[in-house]
């Protein structure tokens, strides 16, 4: 049923959206039907697009801001995957007519947030109705300097891969969600808050420009992003397990069933950079890792092809991942 | 039900969306997670996104391949009366389970033909399963000169007033459509083909910078955009409406019953550019009509805000439209 309180779309975009295009002006107030963007002298723009819908990638039930910010912070992941600097994004919202303005103004108001937090404003979009679920688009444009985006390509045999923050909390996360992972309170918050809302490393992804042979982001898994490096840089990769990082929560819950550990390795939602570079360029990774404010941990070394993607423990023996998590050969 | 012909998306999106992708160096085949641009020295970029939802915007039994090509389309349209050159697309597709390879085929052959029509490729995209009606939202990028882009503001009193091709094809071709407006069967087949497939101006609409003052594309109706138009550039308009160009299908509507000339100048789904031009100006725009291939028609004249936005018969008297159609005062 049609909410009595809930404005047209029209207003809509007037009243809640419009406002988060205040700091763009070739967003025009949203009055006009294209959005104007001049990249920087020598610069490129990276284009990025995710949607989600209800009841497949997030819960009626969820918090609105937190649905927008996940949408949001995705996008800004693989800008950051890509060495890009986020610049602005269009958004197209599918409404139901029994969607409440409060759940339309929070899910503004968690862009309104984030738009902050990443510098970052609204060009442009589309509302429309749905008789269906809800279901957003959200476009994200950066800008790169010219000729050097990221690739999953590049990188080489020698090279030594890292990784950004910590590894496994968005699968901790939703097991913690789904009551499979229990521990101490503020461990299960911790985790879910994590898988609920990740943190794109916007600030160290442009400063890995010209440092980093090849990158993604570990949206499907360490091991199965590390696989879709390899592949396409044709390389194989050895992780030393014992040095990927892992936070206090996640750390927590592996010491207490050591199973939780291969979930680490293997879940996703991580949004994490995974990266290549060569060991000339470490110093300079400790660097811009400082300068950005996210940790940068070495996990491994780039081998070949032929010795394929595998991780080894502290003793160098192989370790398997199945889908019940890993073990010994 | 899902079909069991079908493959999962990762293959889906490489044995059908990918080839759309083939003449997009920075689409990079659909494999990474991003798409790359650098725009022309002294160009930026216009970005324009619109969605569309069975069962609101189109019909499960519309043809596939229109409902592809009238999405891509709209948003081409609406590039054309930036004045930009339209360069390349993000496309996101929302499935349902019972969605058949031959449709989603058919979509991408619409697309297909399209690319080849404009000049443009598939850059990127999302796919994704939907419980509800089939959701689909499409990104149009284009290029403009620097500081020359197109706006609705910028008309100015004295400026004559265009139209691109001919007025209120759309409206009465969804009148055809529904069975309002009978006829010879090859003018409403002409009128609904109208309706069900726009043709954007881009050629035009490229040559129009620098030579008009501010423009759109009609997609709310001639009178009801030129409202917009005059409204964002603080004046008034007189349109001439003996002037105003309609096809030998809507003219013999017009000629069978009056009152759909009403119906031609306030419907919508045109998609033909309105703008605004010094007379200093006109040979230019000729000009560059004929090098574009259509037709542009003079339809009236920039006035002051104070005098309106109105039409006059060619007696000069005003001319009012309602819902039902036009009458005189």
């Amino acid at each position: 049923m049609p909410q009595p309180d809930r404005p047209d779309e029209f207003s809509l975009i007037a009243k809640v959206f419009a406002p988060l295009s205040a700091e763009a002006p070739g967003a025009f107030g949203l009055t006009d039907d294209a959005a104007l963007f001049a990249p920087g002298e020598g610069m490129e723009i990276v284009l990025t697009v995710d949607a989600i819908v209800e009841g497949v990638h997030f819960l009626s039930s969820d918090p609105a801001d937190s649905v927008a910010q996940k949408l949001l912070r995705v996008n800004l992941s693989d800008l950051a995957a890509k060495g890009a600097t986020p610049r602005g994004y269009l958004l197209v919202t599918s409404w139901r007519a029994d969607t409440t303005l409060a759940w339309i103004e929070g899910f503004a108001d968690g862009l309104r947030r984030d738009q902050k937090t990443f510098g970052i404003a609204l060009w442009g979009g589309d509302t429309v109705s749905t008789p269906g679920p809800l279901n957003f688009s959200l476009t994200a444009i950066g800008e790169v300097p010219r000729g050097k985006m990221l690739r999953r390509s590049g990188a080489r045999i020698g090279d030594d891969l890292y990784v950004s923050g910590t590894i496994g909390d968005g699968a901790l996360g939703l097991a913690a969600a789904e009551g499979r992972l229990v521990g101490a309170l503020e461990d299960v918050r911790s985790l879910i808050d994590r898988y609920r809302c990740p943190q794109p490393r916007t600030a160290l992804g442009s400063r890995l420009v010209g440092l980093a042979s090849a990158a993604l982001d570990v949206s499907d898994g360490l091991m199965a992003d590390l696989g879709h490096l390899c592949e396409t840089s044709g390389v194989g990769a050895r992780i030393e397990a014992s040095l990927v990082p892992l936070s206090p929560a996640a750390s927590r819950a592996v010491d207490a069933n050591s199973s939780w550990f291969g979930t680490a390795l293997t879940g996703g939602d991580d949004y994490e950079l995974l990266f290549a570079a060569s060991p000339a360029n470490a110093a300079r990774i400790a660097a811009v890792a400082t300068e950005s404010g996210v940790a940068v941990t070495r996990i491994g070394t780039v081998v070949s092809r032929e010795e394929g993607v595998h991780a080894v423990d502290s003793q160098g023996s192989p370790l398997a991942f199945g889908q019940l998590g890993f073990k010994h050969f």
